[in-house]
């Protein structure tokens, strides 16, 4: 019988720890978020709310089962407390490595020596961050994409110190809680998803900054050949200009900083994509959908 | 009201050049295949059965619109025959830049000065072969994907020396013959189509290469966060194996290069893709289109 994780702590809840803890308690688990203060745990509760309407919607589920998702819930800024009796503690805290350092220290000494942990770190390889957890052979990253019931890739990514069967049992309870397992089989900055996007994103960004064709006509071009809902601008909106511009920005070469400039100006003018209900395309309904779009 | 092409010269009757002028035909243009030799011209045929057969299938059309179609087409070996009266010649010669200057020099000779040219190459930009055209302001280039019923894009680039007012004819040309015209307006390898789809490709080839995740898991993560209906390892099976073995051959880095020594080793085992029902996955059904492949 394979091991499984039964009682969950989240550290963070913010977009992406809010929703892993609601879909863990949504699927039984019993999940403890922690946050920092009272404040950031409201802010916390408010997200839950609105994945619990968002999950219901997306799966037809009945009230009950929504309530009953929340009632497997539990807030604490003790981390202690958090930690005590925890089969799995998720790290999600914001990108910062001195933050998630200090937390790991934190973890070290206070969590149980067979408590297993796990990073949600979009972009800090596993292998650097193993040491300070006390215990790098029960430490992986676990990567998550956004609005996880419905981009439900768990990517499961070891580090060098993993113990070997680790990863088996993440493959487990990506299954149990309604998510797809990506076995990533070596680090990868980026793991699979962001590797394919980041260079797909890249590409169209560098035909407009040139000129080359307008947003609208480059994601016609890849919906019709490869029978996709978006192309990348449709994508971009989805993702938020913010990521979008944080990632052109963090290159330094000319035609990714033509890019942050012009997806700067964008921000400017609050066209942050869905969300602002305008980016490359203006929401609920976008061109993009509309029927003769591909004509 | 503007001008359009009603006499319309396909030069080469390959895959591409001979599903033109299909789909010239079938939307009632008159239509010349011009082929090196009646052997050739043999394989055009074929080809046009086979496209005829795909194309009826794909719009449910009736046989009488079909052999409609049909009765459009002429072919010829008589270059002089062939450019006679056509109002457009579409250049679709393999890829070799001799072979395309050749039959420039000839077309400058042979066809009457009010003939507007266009190529369809993938590869070579249009202000490099524009002079031997002896027309450079009637020429620009003209660039389908495969299977050009279903994917329907037409990409309009003109080069340095094309009147302004060309490209618009092609706009409206493209939308005749049942086509979406992409304006691409500058210059651009790879046009917009192959400038998203190369590196995208490349991205997933990279982490398969390096043994970071199998395509079957790099396509599934793909096709979940995107809703996409192919992962790039299922487009490069019906982009066919050997395309890609140029694509990572022509590029000299180490990645590509051991990119393209596994792809041959697939090409030696007959693994071509869609064609030969073998690629990365088995055909007609393959694994990626089952039920629980996302799951």
């Amino acid at each position: 019988m394979m091991m499984t994780y039964q009682n969950i702590t989240l550290i963070g809840g913010g977009t992406l720890g809010s929703q892993i803890a609601y879909m863990a308690a949504y699927h039984g688990k019993e999940v403890t978020i922690w946050g920092r203060s009272e404040a950031s745990l409201d802010r916390a509760k408010k997200r839950v709310a609105r994945w619990q309407a968002a999950v219901q919607d997306y799966f037809h589920s009945s009230d009950a089962k929504a309530e009953e998702a929340k009632a497997h819930l539990t807030y604490t800024t003790n981390l202690k407390e958090a930690l005590q009796g925890a089969d799995l503690v998720i790290e999600a805290l914001p990108e910062n490595p001195q933050v998630k350092q200090d937390f790991y220290r934190q973890f070290a000494q206070l969590a149980d020596p067979k408590t297993v942990i796990a990073t949600n770190s979009s972009t800090m390889m596993p292998t650097k961050l193993a040491d300070a957890t006390g215990r790098p052979d029960k430490f992986l990253a676990y990567h998550f994409a956004n609005t996880i019931w419905q981009g439900n890739t768990a990517e499961i990514m070891p580090g060098q110190k993993t113990a070997k069967d680790l990863p088996a049992t993440f493959v487990e309870l990506s299954k149990e809680i309604g998510m797809v397992p990506i076995m990533v089989n070596k680090e990868q900055p980026g793991y699979v998803l962001n590797s394919l996007l980041v260079p797909f994103l890249d590409a169209g960004t560098d035909l407009w900054v040139r000129g080359v064709a307008d947003p609208q006509t480059i994601d016609k071009t890849w919906m019709i050949a490869t029978a996709s809902p978006q192309g990348p601008f449709g994508i971009m909106d989805t993702v938020g200009m913010k990521t979008v511009y944080e990632i052109n920005r963090a290159n330094p070469d000319e035609a990714h900083q033509a890019a942050a400039k012009k997806i700067k100006h964008m921000i400017d003018e609050g066209k942050l994509g869905v969300e602002t209900g305008q980016g490359f395309y203006s929401y609920p309904n976008p061109a993009y959908r509309q029927a003769d779009f591909l004509k």
